[in-house]
């Protein structure tokens, strides 16, 4: 996508001087030219990109003259465009009541430590994906209760426990090229406080008093907690399968994609049919969002905004590289070897992994897999009643995959 | 208590010879004169003196001869009788049915490295206190149900999973003299497959279907969860007090005894008063046996077997030396601003703890102070019907103290 903003690059403010210059911009795909405070979106490449934008020509002052792609003038103060952000202004009054309570729950009157350390990873500002997912399974399912607000904070609670306990993880093993958020504080910190998060998701999650969705998040959990030893096992070993990336995909990502919007329609008491549809859509976009940040983690810096190489330092197994090794010479198996079996990289190495990745398609190879997996989020939605919610939501899944495709 | 043995010093195996010598071996406590296999009590100090008994005089060929300190003929093959296994004994084929579930449910199809870990720390055979806590609270309130395995299976998987996180809590700070559980594996694990036993834990306390078990379970997590990260910013600040330490150790200990036992009378559809009491004794044993614990750390390793000095150099604030600094001279004031607030320690520091501590009578007033917690969960059992297990469960609480006094 194109974004041609006239621009006066002599500074003088006048018409004349406008019409003298364009500016073209290409942004790898701009679903936002605003940027909304509060909705945490900072840390997805485009939106940096935008910003930068603004702050660099201070196109604000121009907004007139932006205009989209298609010719057509465009506000910068427009609504967002994205379709994350579409749910969140769709579902703005719902998810202020989750951050109130988020507040609420994290604090503890007596370890001051912990809303300390829940802060910086909460007003951080995340995605909020997670509950959102939680808050529009619900409203599209016609809920009208008070209990959506708890599970999605419940969902958000177990997602930030997760992190925290990432970090620790990750650390530890000192195989990480960029600082971890647990660097403020110690791995003791993080692994308390999560597991504080963790109880206390559990006590907001048992206050609508649902049995069945204490079962579905009590299986989120077993299965998020597996998926993460089972990568841990998984790492440095060559003979990985597609069926075990998979597995490990539901545990890092799809196990809570599918349980948020799970637990959304079992509040709202729809037919089983519906439920279903929803985990289905669940389990599908966290997959296809988890393969795209797989590919992302192989893409170039400049593009993605993250450092590349982190998963293959940290020797993971991820399908791209599942899939270069499938097609490997006797050259580039003996370079995996040494690389991720043996642990030995030297400088170099991530090019040479470029290089392979280039040369073997795994890449497009696994953005197709994750369109299919965007694909099969939509059509889980199909029997769902219409809704613009369900809408929203399959533009989530297409756009989730738009990030690389 | 004196135990005495008729024995034969020169070996000679006969009548007239054992008449000549008597053997008077006085023990700390002797509730024990058979070694259980597979109860796994050795790491009790009382017990190791006993084996070592065998050991050495063979006591077990001349079991005719062994009297207790009252002239009655006592058999080595007696029943065990300390308090802990006379209710193993009553609540065994339950404590196989745990045994079994805790196994069959730490197992996981995808991720071997999980029982592993798991195996390590559960089959080393811990005293599963707490979850014959739960199981006595069930049968003692008249319970014929099955789910009081689940929610004891349960509440050892919260234990457990509490363990493996403190293992990296203080081996991450480098503070402690001994080598931890798990050094065996890597911090990673232990973060990891403690999360996953949570999330067990977890599934497991849903299938009862009781709300009412759920939310005690989970305010007791957090509860743990709390007193942990409480514990942590304590550390080394001189100004903790009293309060702050209680809190402590209702979430190191108490909160999980109290929930264990609380959680047999939900089950179980008694009334009111008596779930209150059941928390109360749990509750009160737990700080009682905190408090001992607090003690023993202090307490001579001969008679302890266990390390002494490891709060002192984790500069953990525990009662003995809370009460110790409220009657600090200004030298012992220094003393403790240098090793504890400041954490510079010396060789020979742990010698002038001592010191200190036998001064100020610190570790009398606390085991007092235990004792008093001990007569509380005696009391809070006298409104629960007469039961066998009841006066067993009152044992316990003196026997959590006579450790020490």
């Amino acid at each position: 996508m194109i974004l041609i903003a006239h621009h006066d690059p002599a500074g003088q403010d006048s018409d004349a001087a406008f019409e003298d210059a364009h500016v073209y911009v290409q942004l790898e795909a701009v679903y936002t030219f605003a940027v909304q405070d509060g909705l945490g979106e900072c840390d997805d490449g485009d939106v940096v990109c935008a910003q930068k934008l603004f702050h660099i020509l201070d196109l604000r002052r121009y907004s007139a003259f932006v205009h989209s792609h298609d010719g057509k003038p465009m506000s910068l103060d427009a609504p967002a465009q994205k379709p994350q952000e579409k749910l969140a202004a769709a579902l703005a009054p719902d998810m202020a009541r989750v951050n109130d309570m988020i507040r609420q729950r994290m604090a503890s009157e007596h370890a001051p430590r912990i809303p300390e350390v829940t802060a910086h990873l909460i007003d951080a500002g995340g995605k909020r994906l997670r509950p959102m997912l939680t808050l529009a399974a619900a409203r599209m399912c016609g809920y009208d209760g008070p209990y959506h607000i708890h599970l999605a904070a419940t969902v958000e609670f177990i997602h930030t426990a997760t992190l925290l306990h990432d970090d620790v993880v990750d650390e530890s093993a000192q195989r990480r090229g960029r600082p971890t958020a647990n660097l403020l504080w110690d791995n003791t910190s993080s692994v308390l406080v999560g597991d504080y998060l963790f109880a206390r998701s559990f006590q907001l999650m048992v206050e609508p008093g649902s049995l069945r969705v204490l079962d579905i998040l009590a299986n989120a959990a077993a299965t998020i907690a597996e998926g993460e030893v089972l990568q841990l096992t998984a790492a440095q070993d060559l003979a990985t399968t597609e069926e075990t990336y998979l597995k490990v995909v539901r545990g890092k990502t799809a196990a809570l994609f599918s349980a948020a919007t799970e637990v959304g329609g079992v509040i709202a008491g729809v037919d089983e049919a519906h439920i279903k549809a929803l985990y289905d859509y669940g389990d599908a976009l966290g997959i296809a969002f988890q393969m795209v940040d797989d590919v992302i983690d192989y893409g170039d810096p400049e593009v993605t905004g993250k450092n590349a190489g982190d998963d293959f330092r940290e020797r993971k197994l991820t399908l791209p590289v599942i899939r270069a090794l499938a097609q490997a010479t006797p050259e580039e198996r003996a370079f995996w070897e040494r690389t991720i079996a043996k642990g030995k990289q030297h400088d170099g190495d991530l090019d040479q992994v470029f290089a392979i990745l280039a040369r073997t398609g795994a890449l497009e190879a696994v953005t197709q897999e994750a369109l299919g997996w965007a694909a099969q989020a939509k059509e889980a939605l199909a029997i769902l009643p219409e809704h613009p919610i369900r809408d929203m939501l399959g533009d989530l899944a297409d756009y989730v995959v738009a990030r690389i495709s």
